[in-house]
């Protein structure tokens, strides 16, 4: 059927060598390809070259690219990931109480802005169910208490092979996942933190801001890692604020620079524009 | 001489009651003021009140308009700072080796950007002596080695004296202070923080925020106090960067925020817009 | 009743004369009023002197409140505003079809960040209602054609009146208002308009900012003029964009610039931190 | 000489065409060429394909390199710019009376932060002439009347040809170069706009932006066009003001930005980052 192409996203990590980049235009060549966007990133500092490009092809069976990209690329030794762009990202959302997050992701994915879809919302509330349901999403109450965390994990891992689930969006879940949630799911599993980070320790981070009288409040969008407490970073924003703000103005304020800051690192995601960098993520934005 | 008129700046604070803002308009009617510029703030978390006041009187006397004041407003207790709005706040600036923030200011200083005097500048390194002297400013050279700083703080000490010195600004100072020293003068030296505070502690910031792969670098103007590392935030601001940018890209991309926020927090002095309020700055801006 | 307390905001505006804060807090000092929040500006190019004082007193009648400020203050022909903070601001939205700042401003209001009553929505399509609905507010079509623009004015401003407005909100409602109802409503109707101001004219504000290769896309918030295209201007934001952003890229950038923008203007109004000085707005943040 | 190699920078522009990316890699393998940066952009409105690359080559004569690009890369009719990094841009920077953009400048160049030559500086007043002298480098006076403009445009040509000048930047010009001159050096003639653009029309820009209460005051830095007021915009900041600004401080607050968005346009010029399209700049950050 002359005419039919398909739309790709391949990205691509390897030890950088000169030839990487002749040899994936070599495979898109050969692929018919019309790259429709393209970039790229050698970090002098580890050697890691990074990749994303974005293409159309006649070949409409996946595995037919899949070869041509391993034929001409396997000597590098890459990690690839290439997909369909119309196959779009699968994301879990996890919150608790607070629904300012859930609530702008939702209404952005009904309004188009992000490509993923989203099978289930899981809580460990239900405050959140009437929103999820007016949206038309599965909504699965996990409780977590001091004693059944691990059960609940493994609920959530249920969910997300049940639901091939491709990446966990911790949008304000206010429970501390185990370490072997985190290693199991590294760099597929996004948290918004209510601070610019490095930030503020502990508890009441918006009273400690107040305390300090900062003239900026933040949010950093990061992944979960397992040994450490902040992972590698995927976006950031600020806000002014004033010494007449109180802790509650300071919260509000966070709320509002939390749930863009999430939405944008969500979007990147759904988009294979976040590839992982050791400690460090590479945003092709 | 009919017409003629004295530009006045004053600021308060006390512990907040009522009439406070009607004793201060009492006091300025009785000296004929007329009012340029007023603020005033009640820190709900406190109950400090905070206030600044600019007017224009025909007393010329500063000593006239300082008693109407105090008949006033003795009976609340208050901090009061009186000043000619001619007599122009006096600046210690001292520095090291790297000069973007002392070029910045003097600059300005010499634009007429900054209403400042700056009868000398201190620097324990030569690196910044040419420059001193291309704005015709004293250049005094104070070494510190790890035997003599308290001989280098009594030098530095002397100078205050000797200049009537009311703000000391550390544009790039390497040298940590004596505890001794900044309880002499609290509230009356100002830092530039090469990271937005809370930030990455220890050496080389800009290559733990590289390391990180924060998306925004910052910078954050501070009163120097004795009892922590950081003391109240007079200014902040951020720049946005991207994954390809080097850690030296990061500190070229900091130095430029530095010099513009310790920039804008000593214009922020010298006009008297910044109270102390316990760990916490207002900000009359 | 002992301890019981009326909080009250007091906007004034009038020719500046020395006295008007001595004035005020003598008033206030009447009324054995707390004072809040006070803040209060010259305009030394136009000579007019506004002001906003929040406090609160045990006169539990407003007309007690109101008649202690006349007395005291009369003298300088002031326009006052006196209104009780519990007595919250009444807005009326409009809209077309695009729902974005819509639903902001609803979500933000149920989520009790804007201290506003939102008694009716109004729009010339249908697309809106399920969402009006959703938050249980009164959504009234009122189609505007070629022919019936009066008409349907007419039927705006009975809604007006029926549900004593204080404010018309223009959340992206596509169609002119006439000059008459514009006139009839000076300084309460705020419009949010799809670029940062002075912008791009004529339509597809987007597709000429794309074709510019402009590097920020704005919002601006600001009162409906008769004889103005653009009247005072509220509030204001950017975001920056890239190359490789499409006009329809900019377009969704810029729905959530126009909603915090329009989002923060309403918020500022419905506190009465917003007064109208000719041309110029006065924003007590 | 083994181990010895050179570095390069080149930008190519064609008619977007599958292969182009790949002929790019073939040229540069056979140069055995170690990419460092690499971007390209293709514009889906206009078809039209941009690309920068950075790399290192053995081959040290920059002849033998062309040689390479021209025979893989010819059959897309490619415009193409090569240079070795090591030589750098050469810049005339014009200026008035007003010394912010040029000191700025001067101080970047020689902290290392602009990688450039700058071997003239022209002005039509002596203001600058000092600070020209401070950093050494030669300053030429060209007065411009209302009859001489012509000869006083021949005379900077003879400059930019004597002194081999890829690119003039208006740094506070005052003067309007004539269409011929504008058109001769299309896309090499950088100017600071003080204004956001669209923005505000005829003189006294600040004075409208005081009168109209704008919220946030911008810079532009664009390629001056023949027939356009306004050329492809290269960068843009803003910085948030207040209704107490008066217009003084947002003329001091606009030249901030001025300064820094000139700057950073220049940079992203000297290290050929920013390529025309039509109307559009893409510019490789």
């Amino acid at each position: 059927m002359e005419g039919l192409v398909e739309r790709y996203i391949v990205t691509l990590r390897c030890v950088d060598a000169p030839g990487v980049i002749h040899a994936m235009a070599s495979a898109l060549l050969r692929a018919q390809g019309n790259i429709l966007e393209q970039a790229q990133f050698t970090d002098e500092a580890t050697g890691k070259f990074s990749m994303r490009t974005r293409f159309e092809s006649p070949l409409i069976e996946l595995e037919n690219v899949r070869s041509l990209l391993d034929t001409e690329l396997s000597k590098f030794g890459p990690i690839i990931s290439l997909r369909r762009e119309a196959e779009r990202r699968r994301a879990l959302i996890m919150v608790s109480q607070q629904d300012h997050c859930l609530a702008d992701l939702l209404y952005r994915h009904a309004n188009g802005e992000l490509p993923i879809d989203i099978p289930v919302i899981v809580s460990n509330h239900y405050d959140c169910q009437t929103l999820a349901h007016q949206y038309n999403i599965p909504f699965v109450h996990i409780p977590v208490t001091s004693t059944n965390k691990m059960d609940a994990e493994r609920n959530v891992m249920s969910l997300i092979d049940e639901h091939s689930v491709d990446v966990v969006v911790l949008a304000r879940y206010m429970q501390i996942l185990s370490n072997d949630f985190c290693s199991a799911h590294e760099g597929r599993i996004i948290n918004i933190h209510h601070s610019f980070l490095p930030g503020f320790k502990g508890a009441r981070p918006y009273q400690q801001a107040y305390d300090r009288g900062v003239k900026l409040i933040g949010a950093t969008a990061h992944f979960v890692t397992a040994d450490l407490d902040e992972g590698p970073i995927i976006e950031q924003d600020v806000h002014r604020v004033q010494h007449n703000h109180s802790a509650l103005d300071l919260a509000e304020i966070g709320r509002d620079v939390e749930r863009r800051v999430l939405a944008r690192a969500v979007r990147l995601y759904s988009e294979d524009r976040v590839l992982l960098d050791d400690q460090r993520t590479v945003i092709f934005a």
